[in-house]
């Protein structure tokens, strides 16, 4: 979930400076229009210490009137409070009609820090996340447009930013002594954290991730998804059109995603992985037999750009265990009974009985990946299916079930020398269709589709392997080694 | 909750006869229409053993045209789906867009039964809640009409139609052994089937609960609600007027509800009530001190008709407390600024602190009872009410709070005698309003608001008290009494 948020997002002084004023403009008017609406705009700013959430603040007070926004904060506990249900808090907080609050800590604070520290155990923190979704569905009903930020920073950015508090710094932390409570538990923290957004991360209220280690990116990130989401709601109610898209440029959108962050120069030579593919493919012929005896199944699913290897990389998989102990599944365009179905109604038909594998060549995964850029699904669908997917995979793990995820990347350049190999090979023509160059055409958006399906659905229980793949005989030692050691750790001995 | 489903609701045979005619061609007319559309209907079968399931299954089948509905049970499990995650057996079962599925047995048997027998704990039983509301939503976010109706009888007729399960009678029941398991459990599966409606009733999948003792009044309802469901689901797709309703008598409304198991008749003569007055007053004032010292809070709820007398009543309590020690809050129209929040705001605004006593002399119960009848919430507000109040008050109890409802009840004859005797008496004239004589005419729109507003809000944790109200000093000792003993019930010694 958070690896899409150490990839080095950035925006220069002079590219903030320029992008800013747009924004502030549109701001200005987004807040203009919301006087005359009937529901409030609620600010969730929640994440880690340190990631300049005070910052934020200033910069959203400093862009928008702040006569009509505001802003509070739970760093106090008064008696008052204590001697009330919990969410009275924010009850009296709530803005009214028409007008904007931004919580600075908030409904998630306590939790978080409580389960963090281990004053909280796990039953009574999965209560507060039920309560917490029911208070956000209770105010969206309602009408009220909740948008909920989420900043990161890395574990060395934080500690350098908490032990750096002397009263020279510009964006000086508040005087309490609780950010220091949190050093060292970087971890846990984080460990918390994802539970905290997964429990919460709906359709009517979807939590941003955002990554801070950079003011300017952060701060024009934030304004620009408050931006989005408020004019996109004033348009779905005014039923006009939504205006066209500024260019990336303009909105700052390009910038690296979690993609980025793989290491496409690695390679292995031809004897290694002669002998590194012989060595795995034994281990895992034995991992399939001692799986079916210990009745657990698994469940890979495999994506990746046109041309990156999945099918290749999935026979080095399969070779290896006994044809009777796996399934392998390929999707494509849905059949006519399964168009007549919820999306993912032919992923459960297909799910193999317990001590067999099976392996799907793409899958759900293709809502929000193909389905999105090719607005196959509406974006409510694709929205809606990171938390859909996320507990189908969750059942799965709960079951007994063994499930790995595989994204192989290659760049862009390997992808049309690999295009252009097929012209020319006779044999392999057949795999290269006019689909494909157009798919690549769209190369950009698949990039943040990725980034945020990872983003949304990488999670403990369930994580991505990001695998390099621009030489495959790295890439299938990769997903042979990541079968293995994730195999045999989830079996008994 | 279940109260108002032991009312005695039933249907005649000559007039089930009359009203199924219409009743059937309307149900095959939205068959018919279902085809085109592009969504599936799902109804959920649930309710006590012995309540009739089986014989309202054979029914739908004998109105609809069987082809196009399919009925799916799960008494035994296989071992096909035991190897699977648990929900992928209804995966399986779900019937396409344009089709309909009647699940007799579906996700709540095993919860249920499995709580009412001890093999599920709390924990295990508050996760399946969690799956199930995430299940139905998935299935409603992708379009379904689910509805889920809950069949309910009496624990004498439980009793005697378990025992009477001899070839002869017309339904026989089916030949397991597990109903006989659940004999002498009556009330442990009341409570848990309380615990597994509240936490799944919501506005996109409601509830319906249906008085099952009059199998015509079962069936007819039943097959209502289902026409009523899918008409009003295919109207709002193609934006066409919902069609004027039938009159009640077609309808077959003409019902008792959980008013008329009030008795009216109860009366208290001047002496012995002095008496009890004086008795209760005395307690009361020792136990709001009590209460103080505990940090108890007390949040009493006066509901009623119009001239029921819960002014008088409501003295008759706070005269007897130290008002340093409670707030006696009034509600009407909402203000400008409460109307600018949500509905609940204005009461969470006014919660005391621990300690102290809040009396609302009309509530949050407004919302389903004057803005229902009067239209001023809108069908979808009223009906995600009901669990919006049950979780407001479940905060208000855990957080310790002694939650007390009254609906104070007079008879329509005891209503009209006190408004002519308002009007009578020049000091008492200004509370009579050409508007008490309107609401009058509502009458049984209001009776069947109460009837569900007690089905849906009556909890274990949060009882509604209905109070016999035709005879004040009968009514005031009441409310007395129930004041003493739930406060002193929750207090320590």
């Amino acid at each position: 979930m958070f690896e899409t948020l150490e990839v080095g997002k950035r925006l220069s002084d002079s590219d903030f400076s320029k992008l800013q004023k747009r924004l502030r403009e549109e701001l200005l008017l987004a807040q203009l229009d919301l006087a005359e609406r009937d529901y409030p705009v609620i600010i969730v700013l929640a994440g880690l210490d340190g990631a300049g959430k005070g910052s934020l603040v200033q910069q959203l007070n400093e862009w928008l009137d702040p006569r009509w926004i505001e802003t509070s904060t739970f760093w106090e506990h008064s008696d008052e409070e204590e001697s009330r249900p919990f969410f009275w808090r924010f009850w009296r907080s709530l803005p009214p009609r028409s007008r904007m609050g931004v919580f600075l800590g908030s409904w998630y604070t306590r939790p978080a820090q409580a389960a963090v520290s281990g004053e909280m155990q796990a039953d009574e923190f999965a209560l507060y996340c039920k309560q917490i979704e029911t208070f956000e569905r209770l105010l969206t009903d309602d009408g009220a447009l909740l948008i909920k930020l989420w900043l990161h920073i890395s574990n060395d950015t934080q500690q350098s930013r908490l032990q750096d508090a002397s009263p020279h710094r510009l964006t000086s932390l508040r005087g309490t002594d609780r950010p220091y409570e949190m050093l060292g538990k970087y971890n846990r923290t984080l460990e918390v954290s994802e539970q905290l957004i997964l429990a919460t991360d709906s359709s009517h209220s979807p939590w941003h991730l955002i990554e801070a280690e950079d003011g300017n990116y952060r701060d024009f990130t934030a304004g620009q998804l408050l931006l989005d989401a408020m004019q996109s709601r004033a348009n779905r109610q005014s039923q006009v059109a939504t205006p066209t898209a500024p260019s990336k440029k303009t909105r700052g959108e390009d910038q690296p995603t979690v993609l980025d962050s793989v290491d496409l120069s690695l390679k292995m030579d031809r004897k290694t992985y002669k002998k590194e593919l012989e060595k795995y493919q034994g281990i895992l012929r034995d991992l399939g037999w001692r799986a079916y005896r210990q009745q657990r199944s698994v469940v890979a699913v495999f994506e990746g750009w046109d041309a990156a290897g999945k099918g290749s990389a999935i026979r080095r998989v399969t070779r290896a265990i006994d044809p009777r102990l796996f399934r392998l599944l390929q999707f494509a365009a849905p059949t006519d009974e399964e168009r007549a179905q919820h999306y993912l109604w032919r992923f459960w038909r297909k799910l193999q009985r317990d001590g067999r594998g099976t392996f799907y060549d793409r899958s759900w995964y293709g809502r929000v990946l193909v389905e999105r850029v090719e607005n196959l699904a509406t974006t409510a669908e694709w929205q809606r299916a990171y938390s859909e997917i996320n507990q189908f995979e969750q059942q799965l793990v709960n079951h007994g079930v063994i499930l790995l995820k595989f994204w192989i990347h290659i760049s862009k350049e390997e992808q049309e020398k690999r295009f252009l190999a097929r012209q020319m090979t006779p044999h392999k023509q057949h795999k290269l269709t006019e689909e494909d160059w157009r798919n690549r055409e769209k190369w950009h958006d698949y990039e943040i589709a990725v980034d945020q399906m990872v983003s949304h659905t990488s999670t403990r229980n369930a994580p991505w392997t990001l695998v390099s793949g621009n030489d495959k005989p790295h890439a299938r030692v990769q997903i042979l080694d990541t079968f293995c050691t994730t195999i045999s750790q989830a079996l008994d001995e």
